[in-house]
């Protein structure tokens, strides 16, 4: 298994307290040793950091957890391969340009024996995820078009993640830099972090943050994650089978499909 | 104008000594300060950092500076805008997936009035850069396939280079990880650093290194740049109209078309 995180707000927001507490479970607090990637939207940009190494003793990640990269949209993935090497090529966030937009893409969980047909997007590394994605983004330039409306795709996106789901575990992290698409079958949670803000307080590292010092009155941030980061905040805790859809830090759709 | 920085190594290499006089001159010792960005290949992954922002005066250009990452293909520019915001999704090296492999590309030069017919690949940003890239993978989609040898696809590349420059300035690097194809129209020069290894002095920065330190005695490095970054070397100046396409650091073919 692997650790998800990403995050939705409505104003450009670092991801430097939540991003130190996951880096932790990458070898130090947990076992996910095996690489570790981060993606930040910025405008229609994406700024991604990708390692295939250990995320608690990462230069790299050190930066991104001090230096504050400020996003609206952000998913992150901390490794532990079951399927395919450790290698830079395996390592989520996975990217692609669909309809003059960036897709990425995070998955843990596993499904037994899928193939993909092909198609126009195809996997670079040897990951069942990467194949997934692809797999995704093939039907949905199939199925809809660039007019498509935020309806009809994530009906797409819904039904595709169900029949995934349905062969194995598919925990998933998707956006387009507009929405963030979070679909559970067997590990997520949530936060939504609005005014009044107060402290909380990491599992993983000895670390408190003020957030009434570091944001606005109608700032709203919400963090999705594989496991609740904080031991003092309350969190949401998504049922089997439960989708959400999230856009500038609120849930905006959501549902529940059968597995 | 922008400056653009490559490598070709018959092994994993880093790029710190030409990366630090690179970065100099965005915001230093030259005006390129709209952003920076590097795309590293390690086996078939790719490893990339972007900033909107002067590299002269940035903490991530600084640990790329210093972090030595080890890649046998690398592709690097740093901006002055023409065209186009100053945005992270205006910032070079571009990257698509075709055919499994992640396509790097970073230009400098501008063409008149550049537009091309809609393709699968499409700019996510407002450069006539990214829209050449994409019109480039949709030709090579179009008129190649994942079999068609290399020397097709570098004739192909080579007529599509040979039309652009004749509509403006296009100095071009462009990877798919196995080679490295360069093309010039105005200022590109190169250098490939064989034993007996040597020192070398940076004109940018008061920095010197001595590459028979670093290196054993096979290795092969090659570095493409659009100015000499060294003053006691001996680089080899491209004429208009040039091309060279480098594998493991060593020029594998070349040409020039008439422009």
């Amino acid at each position: 298994m692997c650790e998800l995180l990403a995050m939705s707000a409505n104003t450009p927001t670092d991801l430097c307290f939540s991003f130190t507490g996951l880096t932790r479970r990458g070898g130090d607090t947990g076992p996910h040793g095996d690489g570790w990637g981060i993606a930040f939207y910025e405008g229609k940009g994406v700024r991604a950091f990708h390692e295939p190494s250990a995320s608690a003793s990462s230069r790299i990640a050190e930066v991104v957890q001090s230096h504050p990269i400020k996003s609206e949209v952000a998913i992150c993935h901390i490794r532990q391969a079951n399927v395919g090497a450790v290698t830079l090529a395996n390592t989520h966030p996975f990217m692609r340009e669909l309809w003059g937009r960036y897709w990425t893409f995070a998955h843990n969980g596993q499904l037994q024996g899928f193939s993909a047909p092909p198609g126009y997007y195809e996997p670079v590394g040897d990951t069942d995820s990467e194949a997934l994605f692809c797999d995704m983004l093939n039907r949905l330039r199939q199925h809809c078009d660039r007019d498509s409306s935020r309806d009809t795709l994530i009906g797409l996106l819904v039904r595709q993640a169900e029949g995934y789901a349905r062969q194995g575990v598919f925990n998933l992290l998707l956006s387009n830099g507009d929405w963030l698409f979070t679909f559970c079958t067997t590990k997520m949670a949530s936060i939504t972090r609005r005014a009044p803000f107060g402290p909380a307080r990491l599992k993983d590292a000895d670390l408190t943050v003020d957030f009434a010092a570091e944001t606005t009155p109608n700032d709203v941030v919400s963090v999705v994650v594989t496991e609740p980061l904080t031991s003092d905040e309350r969190w949401d805790i998504y049922q089997p089978g439960e989708w959400r859809l999230w856009t500038a830090g609120e849930v905006v759709q959501r549902g529940r499909v059968s597995l």
